[in-house]
């Protein structure tokens, strides 16, 4: 009998475990309940939307309904699910005129994501004053933005999308002023890449306000304002809220599935949550991080695909585990990129190892040829065992930033010890690289402090 | 007592070596006899010094002999080594002016690096042609270009050396031909490739002749003819000789080392060769191929290092062993770069593995994103096993080619299956990459031609 998998939630997770499913059994029945009209959109894209770079948002799909469609997948766009009934193995949903009706699963897969944190600010029901998460969000920010009257931004919290937007609307010839209740922003790294992710900001007239926590926001005609502790405030005629997110999980609760870490969906590492025939992924779930070996929320795009995945492979009858997250993630702000992978020294620390983290600068190819650019590289490893836990990394945006952590990512995946990144051969040209590549002069950096730093009890070096 | 080491050769391996055993052992009495007066000089930087990106050869350098004096090393410039004597192990070494001496060590590192090899091609002593190996040849280079008849040059050989001269010299405003005697160029990679890489250099307007053997140089006046099989002929101010290098292992054979494939010196994974207290590292020595398991003659700077660095370690007490080379390579021609690492499909075919080559194309990143390049891509692993064997990898110098090289040759480290690519966690912003990362996605290719290819007898398969 053909498999009738029901999967809802038409993201990253969901559009990759359908596409799998149908790959790996040709004869699934696979229905995706989208709850918007927008199925498979890159939600990271949206910075890049409201910058004016992406012209067309219908370009931001991933792929388009026809070409999921085409692969045999069912979409119900427009349509919300309400209830799971697990005795029954059935879903409540309901269409955009209200009417409801029950699908039957043999294996149903949640992928319902996340949805902006709520910080507790007055004032956010204000008009002008946006998340940014869904499509929806997106259109209405853009409205707002071909006003002649909007000139100016005050985006609340400095994470990546906070950090995105205020490159996308200098972009946009706005002025921009950035507020992150901490004293750096980029918290996901070290404060030294933290400062230089600000100090790329400025250079491009966004204004950093660190360590100022916002607490209301009005209207006074046409304009708003955003007032902090002691007294600070800042007008402009936009507010972007971007604090972080948080699971989904409404939906899961009615059919009874156990929760885990931040209330993320308790999920094993075949993707299964603790009511059977029911599987979740992506950001709504928990993150089986594999340096740690255990569970953490850690919402990110390329998790979820990796997650809906293995969900879709399993839900068709497959016998596969995600193999774990590092945490790899980064982003560009204007010509810069910052990039990090596995932990960084105060998570190892919390973790139990007994870290060392060196700061490494070099060029990112051989000097002498032209265009070569500073990398900024944090690298932590365990002081007893030798073993690489993580690594940060920041320069310019042709300097291979993004692909030389993931040469970090793929050696953490494997539990190399920093010593061994010597033993990588890795390519050489003068005009992209040297003869060992700045990871492994990095690398040696770190080894060599280690053999030094008997001596020291800080677990932070600078090299020069 | 003082270890005394004594490292004949000043290039790549000699100075990794030589640096490498100060690292270990400050009390080491290390010397380096180097035959001119241009130690630890980039010899991968001429092209980019004749096309004129490097203003001034002194750049070339990785670094200056005050900076390796400072570590505490002693190098003997203008010195030749004549011979070894293991028996009393002394070096005999003379000088610019003709006076010898001999000198004493403990321990003897061996880094005399290759030559160019001498076609079977009459006229190759004649005034304007050149080989392109040693800093005295790019200065004779450089002096000619200079000349305002230096209009035109043939470049003889399609390898790296030949392709980036190529580049150079067109950068440099001369009508450049190449004459690769193979139907394509850069065999390193398939000719899929291959041709990729000859369109560039033909898109800026160097002629490339294929499948023709040059026979003979002819000096006519002030120009050279340049003779080839069945009537071929070309005319230039000057030629350069570019078909490979060749051990050299002169030296080392006074000493009674025992050679090895291509009469490169055999060395084990210490670094060893067959005669007690001395090493061997760099060009002129085999080199351990970690997927082959064998030992090869495949000179490169980044393996230089590698095997300097062990062999000096070594050579003080240490006990580490070369990890091996995939045969990592980048190279960039005009705004392309072309990289391989581990197998190409008829190496692996000659292994005894039963390959399966897929072909890939895809964007860097986001497509929506603005600058999105095209990724080619050649996938090839075992078909029974499902393990990866190599990557071939073609596209523009800013879509981070040899960083992603990279991620397949730590892979190939690893001995990781291509299935098991996708559970690797590399970054993603749309800027950079896809939530898969290309080198995914070509993994991905690969594993549904695989799991689609029973029926076929094909190893070598392109997937739209």
């Amino acid at each position: 009998m053909k498999t009738r998998l029901v999967i809802i939630g038409g993201s990253d997770a969901g559009i990759s475990a359908a596409l799998r499913a149908r790959e790996i059994d040709r004869e699934a029945k696979v229905t995706v309940v989208v709850a918007d009209a927008f199925p498979n959109y890159s939600v990271c894209g949206l910075p890049f939307f409201l910058s004016g770079e992406v012209g067309d948002w219908h370009n931001l799909a991933h792929r388009t309904a026809e070409e999921i469609t085409r692969e045999g997948i069912e979409l119900l766009l427009n349509h919300t699910a309400r209830s799971i009934d697990p005795d029954s193995r059935t879903v409540l949903v309901i269409d955009k005129s209200g009417d409801s009706r029950q699908i039957a699963y043999d294996r149903l897969i949640i992928g319902t994501g996340a949805m902006p944190l709520q910080p507790a600010i007055a004032g956010l029901e204000l008009p002008g004053v946006y998340p940014l998460r869904t499509m929806g969000d997106s259109f209405a920010v853009h409205r707002h933005l071909q006003e002649p009257s909007a000139c100016s931004v005050v985006i609340i919290g400095g994470g990546y999308i906070g950090l995105e937007m205020a490159d996308a609307l200098t972009l946009r010839k706005l002025d921009v002023t950035l507020i992150e209740h901490s004293p750096t922003v980029l918290k996901t790294v070290d404060p030294i890449l933290g400062r230089l992710a600000a100090a790329e900001l400025e250079k491009h007239r966004v204004r950093i306000i660190n360590s100022v926590g916002v607490e209301a926001i009005e209207r006074t005609g046409e304009r708003l304002t955003v007032h902090g502790l002691g007294g600070f405030y800042a007008e402009a005629d936009l507010v972007l809220v971007s604090v972080g997110v948080t699971p989904q999980v409404a939906l899961a609760q009615t059919a009874g599935v156990r929760l885990g870490v931040r209330d993320a969906i308790q999920v094993n590492r075949r993707m299964e949550t603790s009511v059977p025939g029911i599987y979740a992924a992506g950001d709504c779930t928990v993150t089986w991080h594999r340096l740690l070996e255990r569970d953490l929320y850690l919402p990110l795009g390329t998790t979820a695909h990796k997650q809906g995945r293995v969900a879709g492979e399993n839900a068709v009858g497959g016998n596969c585990e995600f193999a774990g997250s590092l945490g790899t993630q980064v982003v560009k702000l204007f010509e810069l990129a910052v990039a990090r992978t596995g932990l960084r020294d105060d998570e190892a620390c919390q973790a139990g190892f007994d870290p060392l983290t060196v700061e490494f600068e070099s060029w990112d190819h051989k000097a002498y040829y032209p265009g070569a650019h500073r990398l900024h590289f944090l690298i932590t490893g365990d002081k007893q065992s030798g073993r690489l836990l993580g690594a940060q990394l920041a320069g310019h945006r042709h300097a291979e930033v993004s692909k030389r952590i993931d040469i970090f990512a793929t050696a953490l995946f494997h539990s190399m010890t920093v010593e061994g990144m010597s033993d990588l051969d890795l390519s050489y040209t003068p005009p992209f690289s040297s003869p060992w590549d700045p990871v492994q002069m990095a690398a040696q950096a770190w080894s060599k402090a280690r053999n030094t730093s008997a001596v020291s009890s800080s677990s932070f070096q600078s090299v020069s």
